[in-house]
């Protein structure tokens, strides 16, 4: 996510945003907005340092030069440790002011997935629970079943919209049966729905909402090439359904899982785990990244174990916010 | 604390609020401050609903009615059961135009320990914890020893402030020498500050801060008078220090402290307890209240046992506030 504002004696005329891939950057999007020659005291005001190189789209350091800034405002610098600061050096040889640095954490956090993915080639994985002060992601008998409020409920489902998957077990898509979709003013969407399954033990559940509904062909059932019959096979093809089989014992399968992503382009997975799991990735350390949405209650259901059993995993970068009475926590894991 | 502001012409012309008992009531205050009399549109508002009955003051429905206020915007009703909406219904009756209940969530918020002392003629118990999202309160060994941040820390002066009293156990007084005083930028203020202390372990003890600092007159160490040596008392009374004996074996120890301190008016105590005894006071339901300050890390000390352990206790009322990225959630525990 870039976005960029060109401003004229500190009146906001124009703005734009990197859409998808491919697609202009957000720089060139303002300066077409604009449509015309900035005047002589147009600032650019980018989130991201401007690209010098050739990419899918032509550098957007030539295309400020040639529309004339004097004044750049930069937010971010780029993630790729091979390019951070030429596009800001290029512009300052050709005599353009630029100043960086400006909410930098604030706009390295919009693309904190695309960090990721430049310096470590892996899908960030990152593990969203809701759950209890006293750490429980079920509530006890008999109280109502969500843990946290609706406007937690509804940024879930911003990040659903942003990140390119989701993935759940088959425990739970088999006891919970999710959409996974997200839903917002603008409709349902679906990213990628993994369904982590290494003995494909959800074959031949027809009535899930994950093998049924519109959005069935981004469901991906994975589990490991040893467990998987033909017969099983067969089945999710004639539901539409994808099957990554995984090579190996089982030993690595999550890592597995996470390299096959890699070699998809997924950028990042968000993982909606209960507690053993949620547990399991912190202690193994295949998490990358947590969102602890904290509801204000205690007593969650006693039967079932915290999220956080069993390890010591520091935070490191971390980013706090309020959603109604519910807190959200969230950073990388260390 | 009650505050009233008068407005004319939706301006505001006076403010006035309530400093402490016995002194003029926040209305009375404004109307001070006003210094002639309102005019015919002028507005008071009031955060709690203005007393009709002789107390240490003359009733304020009164002086509201003489003053020729038309209007009163009033935010909580009065705790007291016995005269909730009485002041309301004599401004009525009068043809005084009342607005009830604008932030009344809020303005009742304003007054939490005044209510309960009202309504349950006891002290407000209320533990306070400082803890990871593992729910420890303290850090692996060789961190840094605070949980939160500096302004999480701030805000527990500022209710240490508010409270009239503040008590930790003799495990914690010998362990960690606090000075559990107030400190902001008006200097350094001291509560009254209760060491649970059934044995009097402590006695004898003089190099701690409880027991050699300025407010060390206002340190009371409760214990068990049978546990009470002579010894022991004439020394807690050369350093200039308060002892509550109390009456029984021990096992209603705390309700027996909680009673003594009502028969002392102590309103309110905010108890700063280590993990063992925060779960002791949730589980025998002996907090009324809870301050949890959570702070966006895991990895707690794995030696040390969660803050909630062996129970169910749900928070009622519930108000989450961020500092700095710590969350504070504080409520009623049911």
């Amino acid at each position: 996510m870039v976005g960029a504002v060109i401003t004229e004696g500190g009146v906001i005329v124009a703005e734009g945003f990197h859409a998808a891939a491919g697609q202009p950057h957000a720089e060139v999007m303002a300066m077409r907005a604009l449509g015309r020659a900035p005047r002589a005291d147009a600032i650019l005001h980018v989130t991201l340092e401007p690209c010098c190189t050739h990419g899918r789209t032509p550098p957007c350091v030539d295309a400020i030069l040639q529309a004339g800034f004097r004044t750049v405002v930069v937010g971010a610098t780029d993630p790729n440790p091979a390019h951070a600061g030429k596009g800001i050096g290029r512009l300052r040889e050709a005599g353009v002011a630029v100043v960086e640095g400006v909410l930098r954490d604030e706009c390295t956090d919009l693309n904190f997935l695309f960090n990721h993915w430049i310096t470590a080639a892996r899908p960030l994985l990152a593990l969203k629970v809701a759950a209890t002060l006293d750490g429980k992601l079920v509530s006890a008998a008999g109280e109502p079943r969500a843990i946290t409020g609706p406007a937690a409920q509804a940024d879930v489902h911003r990040w659903r919209r942003l990140f390119p998957a989701i993935a759940v077990t088959a425990d739970t898509l088999l006891a919970d049966n999710p959409r996974l979709t997200a839903r917002d003013a603008d409709g349902e969407h679906a990213p990628v729905r993994f369904v982590l399954d290494r003995q494909f033990r959800s074959a031949g559940r027809a009535g899930l909402n994950l093998f049924t509904d519109a959005f069935r062909g981004r469901t991906i059932v994975v589990g490991l090439a040893s467990a998987v019959r033909a017969a099983d096979q067969a089945w999710f093809e004639a539901e539409g359904i994808q099957v990554w089989s995984l090579p190996g014992d089982g030993a690595d399968f999550l890592d597995a899982w996470a390299e096959r992503g890699a070699a998809e382009g997924i950028t990042g997975v968000l993982i909606e785990a209960g507690p053993r799991f949620a547990s399991v990735l912190l202690r193994e350390g295949v998490a990358d990244y947590l969102f602890a949405y904290i509801a204000p209650r205690l007593g969650g259901n006693p039967e079932s174990p915290a999220w956080f059993e069993g390890g010591a995993f520091p935070l490191v970068a971390e980013t706090t916010s309020l959603f109604g009475q519910d807190a959200l926590f969230r950073g990388y894991l260390g």
